[in-house]
């Protein structure tokens, strides 16, 4: 195998792109990505996306957003693994530019959740469970990540003020990050009040449905020192899997998939927890958030939520995440959102994050998880090349 | 790069499975291509499938399927590129492998099409079209193909009969295939009297819709030697894309995806059109054989046709196609489909092909095509690692 690097990024704003459609989004991304990379062309395009089929009726986005890019002829093809879609696709675009194959591959998440009614979308979302043996009985996305919750603050002993502190920090970076759908900042009475989804998740645990597309190019880093940009290097590329049914998981409050990963990724980059400087996580839901800093080696089983009370998680705390908002206030565009991650890593490896800029930046890692953790897929950054 | 080596295939009969869901039949053919391997296990699982939102509620198929196989944990996603999404997911596959970071991948191209209704499946497949510029004016993807039929003949001055041969020599081989859905024979006064879908394209133009899943194993040639069975070397791996919609592509009855992919995998195995003794081709409908044949070099441009009329498509003739039955009679599982014409192709070169076994096979190429052509992929193997 050899080395890949990131040579450009691309992303529109997340929002309600009303006036735009899935592919219009999608273009735009992977037109920045390029022009980032100083590049009008690429072996491959892979596209994530997991509700083109069910919100826009259109499938097979692979060779129509590589068409509509101008780039009509190159392979070409769409990535799912539910609301992991974006994080999958980097990792198939890895696996190509490692393999030799091809030396540069367009990576594009795209998700337009704005196109139906809520409940439409909702029901959508639910693809993401086991449709035979869990979401058949009725539970919404939400609601089966309420179950977790629950079952979390049961086991150890916390209150639903506890995960304020994951949503807070969350909008307190969103409103430097000009891309962000939520650009403002809460406060724990906010919380507090917040409007209750499934209880104990509400408003304010839970990410928004969001229109979004983000786009990265990947090169062999051989190629990479041709390039003008700042390289960051994949140092790591890993993904796991786990029962898809909760009720199927020997321990539902370990996200099994998101731990496999993780251990195989700082395997791959020879480094412990210690040594990431940031870690774009997967807050889908606050309490998706305490479980993956757990997996992940940050806190102890039990113990993730306490890093959101005690501060831990800020731009200048230990381990600072969803530097640019997250997925809670930047916005979750399901399939996207794992590209959108992987992009404000190099943001921040290449001191392009403004005013979320953290100091002495070098290694950073984004995990992007599938339905309530069926699916994990873990990068790890480096700048440099 | 390091070479890749099928070690082990699995394939459901196909046809109307209901009383098997879509995990089902996806886990029968993962474990008959394990069974097939001698292995227990693989490093990741790549699921090839179009339509598990749309007609079965169900996406996140790989930690799904991978679950339920008896491998939780391990790497896994979906990958989708309409019909072609069987043979991108072998790409996919070959890649991972290839690039030296999995040493075992297992691909698994599943579809169930008789869920829903027969106008819902119908409805669930033009998603395979442009859905903002060409399926929203109403064509079904029978319609759409009929168009390039109806061009075809008009272009090139032949009728209907003169596709007769194409039909008549799938349903002549898939009566030796014990998976084929329907195993018998028709004639030339059958077809012609088909009843129409859309003029011209008849019940006999027109693959079946059905239920089915195939799978591969796929390991690193180094590894394969360790194995005991005859193993089957892929020679050739290739992607290629065109416009979605028809009316954007410059020539409609050209098939620039299937070209270009063929090409390239004739570059990478060193071969011509002459040195390959049989040919998976895509006959979803037989207009598109006729092109596909053309696009790869078996025949000039508007002479594809001929080949059936001649004969020289039989198990005895010049280039062998759809010597299994091909989506004709095998049936047509819109996502499997690619991943049955590279079983089918091992079995040739394996000589466990029954009564169609072809003599002196030594190399055979399957391609596998995503909507009217917009996604094309390619595939040469070789007997012997």
């Amino acid at each position: 195998m050899r080395d890949v690097t990131i040579v450009g990024i691309g992303q529109t704003e997340v929002g309600e792109h009303w006036e735009r459609s899935l592919r219009d989004i999608a273009v735009d991304a992977v037109l920045a990505a390029l022009g980032d990379a100083g590049l009008e062309h690429a072996d491959a395009l892979y596209v994530g996306n997991m509700l083109g089929g069910a919100l826009s009726g259109q499938q097979h986005l692979g060779a129509l957003v590589a068409d509509y890019a101008g780039l009509r002829g190159i392979e070409a093809a769409t990535i799912e693994a539910a609301c992991g879609s974006g994080g999958a696709a980097v990792r198939q675009g890895y696996l190509a530019v490692a393999s030799g194959l091809l030396d540069s591959v367009i990576v594009c998440g795209v998700e337009k959740m704005t196109e139906e009614t809520e409940a439409e979308t909702a029901a959508a979302l639910t693809m993401a469970g086991d449709a035979e043996y869990e979401t058949i009985h009725g539970p919404s996305f939400v609601s089966l990540n309420a179950l977790l919750m629950r079952r979390y603050m049961y086991e150890f002993g916390c209150e639903r003020e506890d995960f304020a502190g994951f949503a807070i920090n969350a909008h307190r970076n969103a409103v430097n990050n000009p891309n962000a759908m939520y650009r403002r900042p809460i406060t724990a009475e906010i919380f507090g009040r917040a409007p209750m989804l499934s209880d104990p998740i509400s408003l304010m645990d839970s990410s928004p449905n969001a229109d979004g597309a983000a786009a990265l190019v990947l090169v062999a880093t051989e190629r990479a020192h041709d390039l003008g940009h700042d390289p960051v290097r994949i140092a790591a590329s890993a993904a796991g899997s786990d029962s898809v049914a909760i009720h199927d998981r020997r321990d539902p409050l370990f996200l099994a998939a998101a731990h496999r990963s993780a251990a195989e990724a700082y395997r791959q980059a020879g480094v412990e927890p210690k040594d990431i400087d940031l870690f774009e996580l997967h807050d889908a839901f606050t309490i998706l958030a305490a479980m993956s800093l757990e997996a992940c080696g940050f806190a102890k089983k039990g113990e993730g939520v306490r890093l959101a009370k005690d501060g831990e998680i800020g731009l200048d705390g230990r381990i600072p995440i969803s530097t640019m908002g997250g997925l809670k206030a930047r916005g979750n565009p399901a399939g996207a959102t794992g590209v959108y991650q992987i992009v404000e890593v190099v943001q921040q490896l290449r001191g392009q994050a403004g005013k979320n800029q953290l100091p002495d930046c070098r290694r950073g890692m984004a995990q992007n998880i599938g339905g309530t953790g069926a699916t994990a897929i873990t990068h790890i950054l480096e700048a440099g090349s």
